[in-house]
């Protein structure tokens, strides 16, 4: 598949790395790819990081969006509006778009609160913006590594949830799971089950400061 | 253990019903005792209940709490508070309240949404209304019938939380799950770590409607 990954940060590298390993084709989408990349504050340059996967390519969001046949939100989520508008509603339109943000808002504290709540998730605010993109909510519930993943923690003996409002999205990006090597994928329903997965996040943060790692994660028994 | 619950719906009379079998001293408490017992509305009427429990006393909230050791909130989230005030803060002052409450606000549709968000949790509402009480925020992640027979489910094989500013009562609720057959329980930290099972229930209620089964339940795999 041509996937465009848009965000630049752990999760889209992570993604993008592994995807691109797995064979498709990975363009990494970000606001502005030359300063991008002469930027050299984060712990990782992304310039050394792009350097050593020659598989991804680097792109503005809108010409990843556009030249891809499903987008990844990997972006912030207090931003991930922003980025999809410059992503461009044409370059959506009829795609897959798989959202795996999360709306963290450190503003007030560490562990983060949300900027959403139970009445709407960002998932929701992001298909009302761009109503002709098939969004799938997925991903946000896991730290990077387990993302791409699963099996490192548990034999992937634990379950990861698909939101959205179009099933034949939701069977692709469940194929997509899989091919990562998720065994337990649940589908919650349309996109405003995605509050659960997102509010979710709350209980993760403190599962991560209770149990002292990120390498965690949950299994619906039912 | 002399135990006071208050509240008469069904997370109340189950607990209330499992630890009288086991022993313990329970009065169930509610506004007024005698209306509670003149309703004939409810689907059971607590009367024909009460008649099938005689090992439960009822009684009003302030009594209730006033003859406790350990007091346990099972009312309503959206009234917690006021119940809580009922009973007297005199009568809660160095006793663990155990807090099984979710704020549900049901005025917005079904499934219903939350009375609370990220930045303040019901419990975190109750321990600040009543600095006295060593509130424990527990329980509240599952179906009545899980709550007190979680060996119905996968043998067990699934997790509770403990949330609370006061070691000594964490671990005396930690005794009491124990006793009803809880397997694994995670202690998150002070009572500020509520907010992660209060907001979890925005995806347990998805899950819920997704399995078309209560009997569901998170085990944390790490």
């Amino acid at each position: 598949m041509r996937l465009g990954v848009l965000g630049t940060g752990m999760v889209g590298r992570t993604l993008a790395a592994r995807w691109a390993e797995l064979g498709h084709e990975v363009t990494v989408g970000t606001r502005n790819p030359a300063s991008q990349l002469a930027r050299s504050d984060r712990a990782e340059a992304f310039s050394a990081w792009l350097a050593e996967h020659p598989g991804v390519r680097l792109a503005t969001f809108a010409d990843a969006a556009a030249s891809a046949e499903i987008v990844v939100n990997a972006t912030a989520g207090g931003s991930s509006l922003d980025a999809l508008a410059l992503a461009g509603a044409e370059h959506l339109g009829g795609k897959i778009l798989i959202d795996v943000a999360n709306a963290l808002d450190p503003s007030r504290g560490m562990p983060p609160s949300l900027l959403v709540d139970s009445h709407e998730s960002l998932a929701e605010r992001i298909q009302r913006a761009f109503p002709d993109a098939r969004v799938v909510k997925t991903l946000n519930t896991l730290t990077a590594a387990l993302m791409v993943d699963p099996g490192r923690l548990a034999d992937g003996d634990h379950t990861v949830f698909v939101s959205g409002d179009d099933a034949d999205a939701k069977a692709e990006v469940t194929r997509l799971l899989t091919e990562l090597g998720h065994r337990d994928v649940v589908d919650l329903g349309d996109i405003s089950t995605a509050r659960g997965p997102e509010l979710y996040l709350v209980l993760w943060l403190r599962l991560w400061g209770a149990l002292g790692t990120a390498v965690l994660n949950v299994r619906v028994v039912r």
